[in-house]
């Protein structure tokens, strides 16, 4: 391998040697992308941690009406979540092109959050929290890091699954015209998912639950409606029963 | 490798000798710890027959009222069951600080006696049975041989696994009220179950499973509202239909 | 939800309107991301049909010695992988930023390249391809679309499994020195690996495979050498019994 | 709830505060248990890391014999491990009676460690480092933490898996003794783990692996023995067949 003029310049490196150069930016490269790994990861676990407490405020709207104190105290914890990701922003921010060599070490946490976002948004207007709106509350607008359209999707889904419990408390507790309420929205939000041509993976999956959720609130409207419950004129259900 | 200098003291023992000489004591050591596996053993399969019996007569709650006579069959076990552990700790006694080696030998029988008891308990008194109390029925209050609080929580996460059929049962026999106690129970259990930490095991499984007994017996309570079945007068229900 | 004082100006869209056009929003934006992998599949499958012609030249391997002409049949398809990684480039360029989003939809072909790639050189040259070289010679070196280097090292790590079966063929067609010179560059590359800290996934459980190959090698090189096979002379193998 | 008697002495908590109170007490429990968990995590992981050096040096054996060089510096790790048993047995020590409840948190570190320290004593002597030497090279003959003698058994089991390739390595190299005393060895080896009655375990499995390692070696020893390979007197084995 040495120079075949036998001249008295260097000779080049021997395969072993070149190969453990090789191997050496490997390694330095392997423990770069590892360690962005770990402060993703350490960034991760505080925004499930905020979300846990959250979560916990949030589980009294089945024990009670939601008051606007209830709904106060899950909503400071939004600018927590804003630091946050922030933060995941700021580390990314350093490796561009790499959102989504990434993204799965945050996107399940980030499901939750859309979740609890879009429920106390609900409690408050009645209606559906917008991607743009749940971006800005994140401080997720930059163009480089973004809140992912199936991530807002899924966590929309997760906020279904909590409405037929909540429903079926606030009926308990007499509030029989929130599944009046409740049912118009799912059955919109139901129909507007039907539109998107969904490719058989984890969203349609969470959708197919959609309609178990569905299925549960038109059952506790029909047994309002059946007992004459409903209490504004609206409803003109129960007369042909009751006539 | 007998002595080179061909003296008179005994030459060392050859390779092969000082390993089987090595492998005896293995062999009796593994024996030993075989021999207590099976007296373990022995023990655990009479708790097992006990713990049979006990459900077999707390199953009775499903079909009528829990009446005094049918608790106290249950309760009459439970001197039995201490009579094992006490055999169980006296084995252990003789092996100080192997507790943890032999416990996954006891474990389950373990937490089905805790759910057994916490169930009585709460027929009996509406609370949950509490760690300590649940040892001193046990007899399990020594240094060397206790209740793990592992074990102790999967056992009441067992517990409410009964409790939604037990509502059902008890709102057909017509104890409309059972369910806003068991409701308010379980809200109660649940709510302090999310304040620990758990980790992602056995424990946490069992827990999320809790969350559906919460849900099965909020729907019950519901059904009894709706049905203004419940004994305080505040619902006005299916006076529509009836009438 | 219309304007309460019945003014002229335009009433605020419904909720479910509101609903219904961000869902349009989101139809858009998922069929682009589909009609994009639809476009990457179509070249990812061209790929995979170049890489099948490859590897039937390159597997001759196993029948004779390698000559050039078989060498050249397989490096002849190298242009065409190039321009395909092209097209995948260019549709890819579209999108800055979404490498990693689609990655996995080429992920598993571009291993194989590698180890087609790296199998070549090696068979010509007698040492492992560079990431830069097969970089090179796909036309991966822009910044927006490169090799990744986890799928290089997975892509190696196949080569390697590709070895002790050349050996073994080769020997038998009588290169002796084959397996020496195998054995000396599989135990730098294993060696190389292990510098590497990798993580518990794909490219570790890939590269545990790397020491059956090794091991393999090893005996085929004992049996050359027992029986005094190899070319220096060093050995007396058989002689007693042919003599 | 509250007296009975309507004294002024201060009412027994509720249920809800006593359950809540309880769980306190549980959080601190399985906090700190987490907590020590952690601990044993970072020291194991050291452990980890210090074997893969060792393991790194040791496998250079397959290349070459065994210099005193090279042991030397696989020997020169051994204090560190010892340094870092002794921090596991300091953080258990605080904990009395609870080494196997965390026992599987250094379980397999630990038969590693035994499998390099049994392979680095059978290179120099030819023997089996014994499980009383093993410990008292570890550090671990105090009463509380010592060396689980299943774990020692399956260390020996992962040592002899290395013992093939090693011989395969030496015979090549013209060592060709090595596949004698390495039968022996492992004979003697197998013939004394076959008096143990192993459970149907872990450790059963791993010395019915032993069995394949034993049959490797005896085919490379007849390799050697039909072809006279042998060097020196002792054995006579190729008469028959040369006669």
């Amino acid at each position: 391998m040495a120079g075949v003029d036998g001249s008295l310049s260097a000779a080049p490196p021997s395969p072993t040697q070149s190969l453990e150069k090789q191997f050496d930016v490997f390694k330095a490269q392997l423990e770069e992308s590892g360690t962005l790994r770990e402060r993703i990861r350490h960034v991760v676990s505080e925004i499930e941690s905020t979300t846990r407490v959250m979560y916990a405020s949030l589980l009294l709207v089945h024990q009670s009406r939601p008051t606007p104190e209830l709904l106060e105290k899950a909503k400071s914890q939004i600018d927590v979540l804003k630091g946050k990701y922030n933060q995941l922003a700021e580390i990314l921010g350093e490796h561009p092109g790499q959102y989504y060599r990434y993204h799965g070490d945050w996107r399940s946490e980030t499901q939750t959050v859309v979740s609890l976002l879009t429920l106390m948004h609900w409690l408050e207007t009645g209606s559906l929290l917008e991607h743009n709106d749940a971006q800005e509350k994140l401080g997720l607008n930059g163009p480089e890091f973004s809140l992912d359209i199936e991530d807002y999707l899924v966590g929309v889904c997760f906020m279904s699954n909590e409405l037929p419990r909540y429903v079926v408390n606030q009926v308990t507790a007499g509030d029989y015209d929130c599944s009046r309420k409740v049912l118009k929205f799912l059955t919109d939000l139901h129909a507007a998912f039907r539109m998107l041509n969904l490719r058989n993976d984890f969203l349609r999956k969470k959708f197919d639950g959609m309609k178990y959720d569905l299925r549960k609130v038109e059952e506790v409207y029909y047994d309002v409606k059946i007992r004459g419950l409903s209490s504004n004129g609206e409803s003109v259900g129960d007369q042909g029963i009751e006539g």
